[in-house]
């Protein structure tokens, strides 16, 4: 069981959408991009078979101008069951979100769908890795914590976690140039496999 | 290396959707109706966390009739890049597409995309469980077919696969109430899992 925060108004704010929103920025690309270059160097270096899922809409209508193509007219966005990422890395299920925040001192749970939480916790008591790829905009860090971290803060009642807590037990992401964001030897570290 | 048959026109056609064509059916469901109802009574008895992923789509034009609601109003349908379905299964990594057919001989290569074999190897070769439940409409029977065994006969040159060599490779999936189809049960017997 997962004590969520008892917080209605779920202000989640898509990685994609959140760096689009920065104004002042270090770095060209949004979380998600580096993620998903990086996942293309696992790849093709036969490292990982690691996707992000396609992003989940309710298509309504469609039109078929002709024969051969599909307009989809109208379609809503659905609340994600799962996360974003999974795959395979040396033999594991591997399951995470990305998140990103441009608060300095916390990440606010409120940022994470509840049954996305359940989802992760799901994985990881049946075996696989479950974490979530954080990053802190205002100091350009990228971290990866693992989903029990969180799952203890939110039962123990917080609504958010420090960025001292965060310093102290998640691990720093290396970036680099290939792979952007060497998330899979953190990993390594934090899993130990 | 995969040498996939040179058919340039791609008449793949989604489970679903050839579903609806059947016009004389001894079942009301979709195959992938009835996979998404064994999943649900996978993950609810904490057996497996198995989802179909999301339909690609690619998002060209959102209207935001009100600050709440965003509306898409342009969108298109991608080729898939991966397969319908992957997750957690006993600490495995499972992966693997669903196909119907109404042929009664057997199974044309050509309903399934190069990429999603190509990604079906690779997660063979990275140790992931890798394979297609493919259901022949005709005789009412559902198949578990190990990719390698796909892969194989695409190799060997064939553009598809008998149906006699389909009862001979494949697995014979049961059928029942609770789940509807218990795959997973076939997955233990040809992975020896």
């Amino acid at each position: 069981m997962i004590k969520y925060p008892n917080n209605k108004k779920n202000n989640s704010i898509k990685s994609s959408d959140e760096a689009k929103k920065r104004t002042t920025s270090n770095r060209g690309m949004s979380l998600e991009e580096d993620i998903n270059l990086s996942n293309k160097y696992y790849l093709v270096n036969d490292i990982a078979v690691i996707y992000k899922k396609p992003t989940p809409v309710t298509i309504v209508k469609v039109d078929y101008p002709n024969r051969k193509s599909a307009k989809i007219v109208e379609a809503y966005y659905n609340t994600p069951s799962t996360t974003d990422f999974n795959g395979l890395y040396k033999g594991h299920y591997i399951d995470f979100e990305a998140k990103e925040t441009n608060s300095k001192t916390s990440f606010a749970f409120s940022n994470i769908h509840q049954h996305q939480i359940e989802h992760l916790n799901k994985v990881d008591q049946q075996g696989g890795i479950a974490f979530i790829i954080l990053r802190f905009n205002f100091y350009n860090q990228t971290f990866l914590v693992k989903a029990t971290s969180i799952i203890k803060h939110i039962n123990s009642g917080f609504k958010s976690i420090k960025y001292d807590i965060i310093v102290n037990e998640a691990l720093l992401i290396d970036e680099g140039y290939q792979p952007r964001l060497n998330y899979l030897k953190t990993v390594d570290k934090m899993f130990n496999i």
